[in-house]
């Protein structure tokens, strides 16, 4: 199995390494990061610098793609090389489909033609969508266990030690407090 | 403030990005990638390798060290560039510390003259130390908390949508399976 995660300026770091670390667990599958070009690809804060070993080109049909998110995909929505692959890999993209995204993204997700949901990660078909960040993580272990089963997913959590404990429940709009909520919306890209 | 994140062949990934990806929010605060040399630094998949941007000789006195673990840790425990440079901005390490650790090694810590504490994160004095691989995010966020207070980690958490909600309930020997711990337990590089 092969497991293509594709890289462009300006990604959201964890977006793609929490998908990663789960998944490059899996038995008999290989995992590899792609972008335009080979070579390296700048995070959205510019202090981390991931290496695409592969174009786009040299990987038509990878079984899986693990698409992260951050400032730069609004350039990758229209005529990109990265939305040609996807297309080309099989997409009919979200058109109609349930999805989820980021809580400041829901609006631009319906926008998009989606079904938005405000859930932590959904399945829809082949298309699998998680909430912001670090969503990831629980998105890839539940797609490990469609894979594999629910011991494998097990198995793969145990092994990054997932048990997560932050020092506040404060990581949705739906818990953390009101005026931190209210800032964050104030000061995102998808505010009008 | 300046926060570096050593880096070394076949360290693990998620352990440098799941806290990158929380302290690269701090305001006013600058988080680099540094290895013995600047360049290209390859994890223990070997399918994901990061830039260090720059040596340990460049950065010699960060305000927050974060190290990341991975096999290739062992390598760096005896007169490696990476624990001169952590005794040079001024580790007396763990010794008599209290410490938490991946859990296949909690032996391998107190080996090492440390205090093992079965907890998510632990604080003692200037060092914290996380459990396994995704630990390093809720550790992350209560350093931010240390920092910046209870409002800032709140923000931070908010703003990578950390609202855990992993498909089981198996992220700790306590929790998963049995034969699932054992499974691993078996295979572990610490295993005797």
């Amino acid at each position: 199995m092969l497991i293509a995660i594709p890289l462009f300026d300006r990604f959201t770091a964890l977006d793609a390494v929490g998908p990663f670390q789960v998944l490059v667990g899996l038995p008999d599958a290989r995992t590899i990061f792609v972008s335009e070009q080979p070579g390296d690809v700048t995070d959205e804060s510019r202090a981390l610098t991931l290496r695409a070993e592969a174009g786009y080109a040299d990987v038509p049909r990878p079984d899986i793609i693990v698409v992260p998110g951050g400032p730069g995909q609004a350039r990758q929505m229209d005529g990109s090389a990265l939305r040609d692959w996807l297309i080309l890999a099989g997409a009919g993209l979200l058109d109609g489909r349930q999805a989820t995204t980021n809580w400041l993204a829901m609006d631009e997700l319906a926008r998009l033609g989606a079904k938005p949901r405000h859930q932590r990660y959904v399945f829809d078909g082949k298309y699998a969508t998680a909430a912001g960040v670090s969503a990831g993580i629980d998105m890839a272990l539940a797609l490990a266990g469609r894979i594999g089963g629910d011991e494998l997913s097990q198995r793969l959590q145990l092994g990054i030690e997932y048990d997560p404990q932050p020092p506040h429940n404060a990581g949705s709009p739906t818990t953390a407090p009101p005026a931190i909520v209210a800032g964050l919306r104030a000061r995102s890209r998808f505010a009008r």
